[in-house]
Protein backbone atom coordinates (compact mmCIF):
# COMPACT_ATOMS: atom_id res chain seq x y z
CA UNK A 1 0.00 0.00 0.00
CA UNK A 2 3.05 2.24 0.84
CA UNK A 3 4.90 1.77 -3.06
CA UNK A 4 5.15 4.32 -4.79
CA UNK A 5 2.64 7.59 -3.44
CA UNK A 6 3.41 10.88 -3.88
CA UNK A 7 2.60 13.81 -1.68
CA UNK A 8 2.31 17.11 -2.77
CA UNK A 9 3.37 19.82 0.14
CA UNK A 10 2.00 23.37 0.01
CA UNK A 11 2.65 25.88 3.04
CA UNK A 12 0.91 28.76 3.36
CA UNK A 13 3.84 31.24 4.34
CA UNK A 14 5.68 32.07 1.56
CA UNK A 15 8.97 33.35 4.09
CA UNK A 16 12.37 31.95 3.34
CA UNK A 17 12.59 30.47 6.86
CA UNK A 18 9.05 29.83 7.34
CA UNK A 19 8.96 27.52 10.42
CA UNK A 20 5.31 25.90 9.10
CA UNK A 21 7.34 25.39 5.60
CA UNK A 22 9.74 23.79 7.82
CA UNK A 23 7.63 21.37 9.03
CA UNK A 24 6.84 19.72 5.81
CA UNK A 25 10.92 19.35 5.22
CA UNK A 26 10.65 18.17 8.67
CA UNK A 27 7.61 15.56 7.04
CA UNK A 28 9.88 14.60 4.35
CA UNK A 29 12.72 13.43 7.30
CA UNK A 30 10.20 10.88 8.43
CA UNK A 31 8.30 9.45 5.50
CA UNK A 32 6.76 6.11 5.54
CA UNK A 33 9.07 3.76 2.65
CA UNK A 34 7.90 4.19 -0.71
CA UNK A 35 6.40 7.68 0.11
CA UNK A 36 7.95 10.83 -1.37
CA UNK A 37 7.16 14.70 -0.45
CA UNK A 38 7.33 17.59 -2.69
CA UNK A 39 6.91 21.10 -1.93
CA UNK A 40 4.94 23.49 -3.94
CA UNK A 41 6.11 26.68 -4.66
CA UNK A 42 3.28 29.11 -4.75
CA UNK A 43 5.57 32.37 -5.42
CA UNK A 44 4.19 32.87 -8.97
CA UNK A 45 0.59 31.88 -8.85
CA UNK A 46 -1.04 35.47 -8.93
CA UNK A 47 -4.38 36.40 -7.48
CA UNK A 48 -7.56 34.92 -8.50
CA UNK A 49 -9.44 37.06 -10.82
CA UNK A 50 -12.30 35.89 -12.86
CA UNK A 51 -11.31 38.29 -15.68
CA UNK A 52 -8.06 36.94 -16.04
CA UNK A 53 -9.44 33.13 -15.78
CA UNK A 54 -11.88 33.78 -18.39
CA UNK A 55 -8.78 34.86 -20.86
CA UNK A 56 -7.24 31.43 -19.75
CA UNK A 57 -5.71 29.68 -16.42
CA UNK A 58 -2.04 31.39 -15.94
CA UNK A 59 0.63 28.85 -16.78
CA UNK A 60 1.69 29.18 -13.10
CA UNK A 61 -1.80 27.95 -12.09
CA UNK A 62 -1.89 25.37 -14.65
CA UNK A 63 1.87 23.88 -13.19
CA UNK A 64 -0.12 23.81 -9.90
CA UNK A 65 -3.05 22.48 -10.76
CA UNK A 66 -1.23 19.94 -12.83
CA UNK A 67 0.69 19.05 -9.40
CA UNK A 68 -2.16 18.15 -7.29
CA UNK A 69 -3.70 16.29 -10.36
CA UNK A 70 -0.59 13.72 -10.11
CA UNK A 71 -0.36 13.96 -6.51
CA UNK A 72 -2.05 10.93 -4.48
CA UNK A 73 -2.14 13.43 -1.52
CA UNK A 74 -1.55 17.10 -0.26
CA UNK A 75 -0.17 17.67 3.04
CA UNK A 76 -1.05 21.42 4.20
CA UNK A 77 1.36 23.14 6.37
CA UNK A 78 -0.76 26.02 7.57
CA UNK A 79 0.34 29.29 9.55
CA UNK A 80 -2.57 31.20 11.51
CA UNK A 81 -2.51 34.71 10.82
CA UNK A 82 -5.57 36.61 12.44
CA UNK A 83 -7.34 33.73 13.64
CA UNK A 84 -7.65 32.12 9.87
CA UNK A 85 -5.21 29.97 7.81
CA UNK A 86 -3.73 32.81 5.07
CA UNK A 87 -4.49 34.66 2.36
CA UNK A 88 -1.88 33.22 0.48
CA UNK A 89 -3.31 29.54 0.54
CA UNK A 90 -6.25 30.53 0.36
CA UNK A 91 -5.96 31.73 -3.26
CA UNK A 92 -3.49 29.33 -4.27
CA UNK A 93 -7.05 27.26 -3.35
CA UNK A 94 -9.20 29.48 -5.03
CA UNK A 95 -7.41 28.75 -8.35
CA UNK A 96 -7.31 25.05 -7.52
CA UNK A 97 -10.71 24.86 -7.25
CA UNK A 98 -11.57 26.10 -10.66
CA UNK A 99 -13.26 23.95 -13.26
CA UNK A 100 -10.58 22.49 -15.69
CA UNK A 101 -10.25 24.50 -18.86
CA UNK A 102 -8.21 22.09 -21.65
CA UNK A 103 -6.59 19.93 -19.21
CA UNK A 104 -6.46 15.95 -19.14
CA UNK A 105 -8.91 15.84 -16.19
CA UNK A 106 -13.08 16.18 -15.95
CA UNK A 107 -12.99 17.49 -12.28
CA UNK A 108 -10.48 19.93 -10.46
CA UNK A 109 -7.79 18.54 -9.44
CA UNK A 110 -8.73 19.00 -5.62
CA UNK A 111 -11.62 17.02 -5.85
CA UNK A 112 -11.30 13.74 -4.08
CA UNK A 113 -7.59 14.28 -3.22
CA UNK A 114 -7.11 13.31 0.57
CA UNK A 115 -5.27 15.82 2.64
CA UNK A 116 -3.77 16.34 6.31
CA UNK A 117 -2.79 19.43 7.83
CA UNK A 118 0.22 20.65 9.93
CA UNK A 119 0.91 23.47 11.46
CA UNK A 120 2.92 25.22 14.27
CA UNK A 121 2.09 28.59 15.88
CA UNK A 122 1.73 30.46 18.91
CA UNK A 123 0.16 28.82 22.15
CA UNK A 124 -2.95 27.59 20.03
CA UNK A 125 -0.71 26.29 17.31
CA UNK A 126 -2.62 27.05 14.50
CA UNK A 127 -6.27 25.55 15.93
CA UNK A 128 -8.32 27.73 14.93
CA UNK A 129 -6.94 28.40 11.32
CA UNK A 130 -6.53 24.69 10.93
CA UNK A 131 -10.42 24.57 11.65
CA UNK A 132 -11.19 27.38 8.82
CA UNK A 133 -9.41 25.27 6.19
CA UNK A 134 -10.70 22.17 6.90
CA UNK A 135 -14.27 23.94 6.25
CA UNK A 136 -12.63 24.85 2.80
CA UNK A 137 -11.58 21.78 2.20
CA UNK A 138 -14.96 19.94 2.69
CA UNK A 139 -16.07 22.52 0.38
CA UNK A 140 -13.55 21.12 -2.22
CA UNK A 141 -14.92 17.28 -1.70
CA UNK A 142 -11.01 16.36 -0.20
CA UNK A 143 -11.22 13.41 2.72
CA UNK A 144 -8.90 14.82 5.48
CA UNK A 145 -6.70 12.79 7.91
CA UNK A 146 -8.64 13.73 11.13
CA UNK A 147 -6.15 12.32 13.87
CA UNK A 148 -3.71 13.32 15.12
CA UNK A 149 -3.88 16.63 15.02
CA UNK A 150 -0.61 18.62 14.59
CA UNK A 151 -0.96 21.78 16.38
CA UNK A 152 2.65 22.95 16.92
CA UNK A 153 2.91 25.25 19.87
CA UNK A 154 6.26 27.47 19.73
CA UNK A 155 4.84 29.78 22.73
CA UNK A 156 5.69 30.06 25.96
CA UNK A 157 8.72 27.97 24.84
CA UNK A 158 10.44 27.70 21.09
CA UNK A 159 10.55 24.26 20.05
CA UNK A 160 13.00 25.09 16.99
CA UNK A 161 16.46 25.82 17.53
CA UNK A 162 18.72 28.32 15.16
CA UNK A 163 19.41 25.61 12.52
CA UNK A 164 15.56 24.89 12.58
CA UNK A 165 15.35 21.65 13.82
CA UNK A 166 12.45 20.69 15.61
CA UNK A 167 12.91 19.95 19.27
CA UNK A 168 9.36 19.23 19.93
CA UNK A 169 10.49 14.99 19.44
CA UNK A 170 6.66 14.40 20.16
CA UNK A 171 5.29 16.40 17.76
CA UNK A 172 7.90 14.45 15.21
CA UNK A 173 6.21 11.43 16.22
CA UNK A 174 3.26 12.95 15.74
CA UNK A 175 3.98 14.36 12.40
CA UNK A 176 5.14 10.38 11.37
CA UNK A 177 1.82 8.92 12.37
CA UNK A 178 -0.11 11.74 10.68
CA UNK A 179 1.71 10.62 7.22
CA UNK A 180 1.33 6.58 7.71
CA UNK A 181 -2.65 7.44 8.15
CA UNK A 182 -2.52 9.68 5.04
CA UNK A 183 -0.96 6.12 3.17
CA UNK A 184 -3.72 4.52 5.05
CA UNK A 185 -6.66 7.43 3.80
CA UNK A 186 -4.69 7.27 0.00
CA UNK A 187 -5.00 3.17 0.34
CA UNK A 188 -8.52 3.22 1.20
CA UNK A 189 -9.68 5.70 -1.30
CA UNK A 190 -7.91 3.92 -3.97
CA UNK A 191 -9.97 0.71 -2.84
CA UNK A 192 -12.94 1.84 -3.78
CA UNK A 193 -13.54 4.43 -6.51
CA UNK B 1 -23.90 62.50 14.00
CA UNK B 2 -24.23 62.22 10.09
CA UNK B 3 -21.23 65.12 9.82
CA UNK B 4 -18.36 64.22 7.68
CA UNK B 5 -18.01 60.40 8.50
CA UNK B 6 -15.74 58.43 5.38
CA UNK B 7 -16.53 54.66 5.04
CA UNK B 8 -13.74 52.67 2.99
CA UNK B 9 -15.27 50.25 0.60
CA UNK B 10 -13.45 46.77 -0.19
CA UNK B 11 -14.39 44.36 -2.26
CA UNK B 12 -13.06 40.60 -1.97
CA UNK B 13 -12.89 40.50 -5.80
CA UNK B 14 -10.91 42.31 -9.13
CA UNK B 15 -13.12 40.91 -11.52
CA UNK B 16 -14.28 44.25 -13.20
CA UNK B 17 -17.88 43.55 -13.55
CA UNK B 18 -17.96 41.91 -10.07
CA UNK B 19 -21.54 41.81 -8.32
CA UNK B 20 -19.81 42.67 -4.85
CA UNK B 21 -18.05 45.39 -6.01
CA UNK B 22 -21.29 46.23 -7.41
CA UNK B 23 -23.12 46.46 -4.29
CA UNK B 24 -20.42 48.84 -2.94
CA UNK B 25 -21.55 51.39 -5.58
CA UNK B 26 -25.31 50.54 -4.97
CA UNK B 27 -24.05 51.48 -0.90
CA UNK B 28 -23.19 54.57 -2.58
CA UNK B 29 -26.48 55.97 -4.35
CA UNK B 30 -27.99 55.46 -0.58
CA UNK B 31 -25.74 57.00 1.49
CA UNK B 32 -27.24 59.11 4.58
CA UNK B 33 -26.32 62.73 4.33
CA UNK B 34 -22.62 63.58 4.97
CA UNK B 35 -21.46 60.37 4.26
CA UNK B 36 -19.09 59.55 1.92
CA UNK B 37 -17.89 55.91 0.59
CA UNK B 38 -14.90 55.32 -1.31
CA UNK B 39 -14.00 52.18 -2.63
CA UNK B 40 -10.38 50.86 -2.19
CA UNK B 41 -8.56 49.51 -4.91
CA UNK B 42 -6.52 46.14 -3.91
CA UNK B 43 -4.95 45.37 -7.15
CA UNK B 44 -1.36 46.69 -6.49
CA UNK B 45 -0.90 44.85 -3.31
CA UNK B 46 1.24 42.12 -2.98
CA UNK B 47 0.67 39.23 -1.19
CA UNK B 48 1.86 38.82 2.55
CA UNK B 49 5.53 37.69 3.26
CA UNK B 50 7.30 37.97 6.13
CA UNK B 51 10.42 38.41 4.22
CA UNK B 52 9.19 41.82 2.38
CA UNK B 53 7.11 42.91 5.16
CA UNK B 54 11.03 42.95 6.99
CA UNK B 55 12.30 44.91 4.47
CA UNK B 56 9.57 47.32 4.96
CA UNK B 57 5.85 47.90 3.88
CA UNK B 58 5.60 48.01 0.36
CA UNK B 59 3.98 51.10 -0.91
CA UNK B 60 1.13 50.37 -2.07
CA UNK B 61 0.04 48.41 1.46
CA UNK B 62 1.19 51.60 2.94
CA UNK B 63 -1.40 53.39 1.07
CA UNK B 64 -3.79 51.28 1.98
CA UNK B 65 -3.46 50.94 5.20
CA UNK B 66 -3.73 55.02 4.96
CA UNK B 67 -6.88 54.85 3.61
CA UNK B 68 -7.80 52.76 6.39
CA UNK B 69 -6.68 54.90 9.40
CA UNK B 70 -8.21 57.87 8.04
CA UNK B 71 -11.45 56.45 6.99
CA UNK B 72 -14.10 56.03 9.93
CA UNK B 73 -15.92 52.96 8.87
CA UNK B 74 -14.87 49.62 6.00
CA UNK B 75 -17.80 48.09 4.27
CA UNK B 76 -16.46 45.33 2.92
CA UNK B 77 -17.69 43.68 0.04
CA UNK B 78 -17.14 39.15 0.35
CA UNK B 79 -17.76 37.14 -2.32
CA UNK B 80 -17.76 33.39 -1.37
CA UNK B 81 -15.43 31.06 -2.48
CA UNK B 82 -15.49 27.22 -1.21
CA UNK B 83 -16.97 28.17 2.10
CA UNK B 84 -15.24 30.95 2.88
CA UNK B 85 -14.00 34.72 1.78
CA UNK B 86 -11.62 35.14 -0.72
CA UNK B 87 -7.89 35.06 -0.25
CA UNK B 88 -7.57 38.28 -2.09
CA UNK B 89 -9.80 39.93 0.83
CA UNK B 90 -7.54 37.52 3.33
CA UNK B 91 -4.23 38.82 2.22
CA UNK B 92 -5.23 42.62 2.17
CA UNK B 93 -6.56 42.04 6.03
CA UNK B 94 -3.02 40.03 7.15
CA UNK B 95 -0.96 43.28 5.45
CA UNK B 96 -3.76 45.59 7.37
CA UNK B 97 -3.23 43.95 10.84
CA UNK B 98 0.38 44.37 11.22
CA UNK B 99 2.25 46.73 13.54
CA UNK B 100 2.49 49.45 12.35
CA UNK B 101 6.46 50.89 10.92
CA UNK B 102 7.32 54.29 10.83
CA UNK B 103 3.45 54.91 10.08
CA UNK B 104 2.06 58.13 12.00
CA UNK B 105 -0.49 56.14 14.83
CA UNK B 106 0.52 53.20 17.24
CA UNK B 107 -1.67 50.70 16.23
CA UNK B 108 -2.41 48.61 13.18
CA UNK B 109 -5.09 50.98 10.97
CA UNK B 110 -7.73 48.23 11.48
CA UNK B 111 -7.69 48.25 15.49
CA UNK B 112 -11.19 49.51 16.86
CA UNK B 113 -12.42 50.28 13.18
CA UNK B 114 -16.19 49.76 12.71
CA UNK B 115 -17.30 47.94 9.65
CA UNK B 116 -20.61 46.16 8.51
CA UNK B 117 -20.47 43.55 5.48
CA UNK B 118 -22.44 43.02 2.41
CA UNK B 119 -22.61 40.31 0.39
CA UNK B 120 -23.98 38.55 -3.38
CA UNK B 121 -24.05 35.07 -4.13
CA UNK B 122 -25.90 32.05 -4.71
CA UNK B 123 -28.44 30.64 -3.04
CA UNK B 124 -26.75 31.05 0.33
CA UNK B 125 -26.27 34.55 -0.09
CA UNK B 126 -21.82 34.47 1.09
CA UNK B 127 -23.51 33.47 4.52
CA UNK B 128 -20.22 31.42 5.06
CA UNK B 129 -18.20 33.54 3.87
CA UNK B 130 -19.16 36.06 6.04
CA UNK B 131 -19.24 34.51 9.09
CA UNK B 132 -15.27 33.05 8.45
CA UNK B 133 -14.96 37.02 7.93
CA UNK B 134 -16.77 37.85 11.31
CA UNK B 135 -14.22 35.43 12.89
CA UNK B 136 -11.28 37.20 11.53
CA UNK B 137 -12.27 40.75 12.27
CA UNK B 138 -12.98 39.72 16.02
CA UNK B 139 -9.39 38.51 16.04
CA UNK B 140 -8.83 41.94 14.38
CA UNK B 141 -10.64 43.51 17.15
CA UNK B 142 -13.07 45.51 14.89
CA UNK B 143 -16.59 46.21 16.25
CA UNK B 144 -18.89 45.27 13.57
CA UNK B 145 -22.32 46.12 12.64
CA UNK B 146 -24.41 43.01 13.36
CA UNK B 147 -27.80 43.52 11.69
CA UNK B 148 -29.23 43.79 9.28
CA UNK B 149 -27.70 41.02 7.23
CA UNK B 150 -27.10 41.47 3.66
CA UNK B 151 -26.85 38.11 2.17
CA UNK B 152 -28.52 39.18 -1.44
CA UNK B 153 -29.06 35.54 -3.35
CA UNK B 154 -28.84 35.81 -7.18
CA UNK B 155 -29.63 32.28 -7.82
CA UNK B 156 -32.27 30.41 -8.32
CA UNK B 157 -33.69 33.90 -9.70
CA UNK B 158 -30.91 36.75 -10.78
CA UNK B 159 -31.29 39.75 -9.17
CA UNK B 160 -29.06 42.01 -11.10
CA UNK B 161 -30.24 43.39 -14.74
CA UNK B 162 -27.90 43.31 -17.74
CA UNK B 163 -27.06 46.70 -16.40
CA UNK B 164 -25.84 45.32 -12.88
CA UNK B 165 -28.64 47.19 -11.16
CA UNK B 166 -30.03 45.57 -7.77
CA UNK B 167 -33.41 44.67 -8.84
CA UNK B 168 -34.12 43.08 -5.52
CA UNK B 169 -35.08 46.11 -4.13
CA UNK B 170 -35.94 45.16 -0.63
CA UNK B 171 -32.03 44.46 -0.57
CA UNK B 172 -31.53 48.09 -1.57
CA UNK B 173 -33.44 49.36 1.32
CA UNK B 174 -31.13 46.65 3.97
CA UNK B 175 -27.89 48.07 2.52
CA UNK B 176 -29.70 51.46 3.30
CA UNK B 177 -30.17 50.89 6.74
CA UNK B 178 -27.41 49.20 7.74
CA UNK B 179 -25.65 52.38 6.42
CA UNK B 180 -27.79 54.17 8.63
CA UNK B 181 -26.08 51.34 11.46
CA UNK B 182 -22.28 51.64 10.58
CA UNK B 183 -23.32 55.37 10.87
CA UNK B 184 -24.82 54.99 14.61
CA UNK B 185 -21.65 52.62 15.47
CA UNK B 186 -19.13 55.20 14.65
CA UNK B 187 -20.82 57.79 16.78
CA UNK B 188 -21.10 55.34 19.90
CA UNK B 189 -16.95 54.53 19.50
CA UNK B 190 -15.95 58.04 18.89
CA UNK B 191 -18.47 58.94 21.88
CA UNK B 192 -16.32 56.92 24.39
CA UNK B 193 -13.33 55.84 23.49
Amino acid sequence: MTESIKILGISGSLRKRSLNTRLLEIAQSVLPGGVTLEIADLSAIPFYDGDVEKEGLPQSVLDFRKKIHEADAILFASPEYNSSFTGVLKNALDWASRPPKGEPYAMPPTTGKPYAIVGVGGRYGTSRAQSHLRQVLQKMDMPGVNQPEILVQNQPVPVFDQDLNLTDTVAVQLIEILLKNLVKLVGQTRAVQ
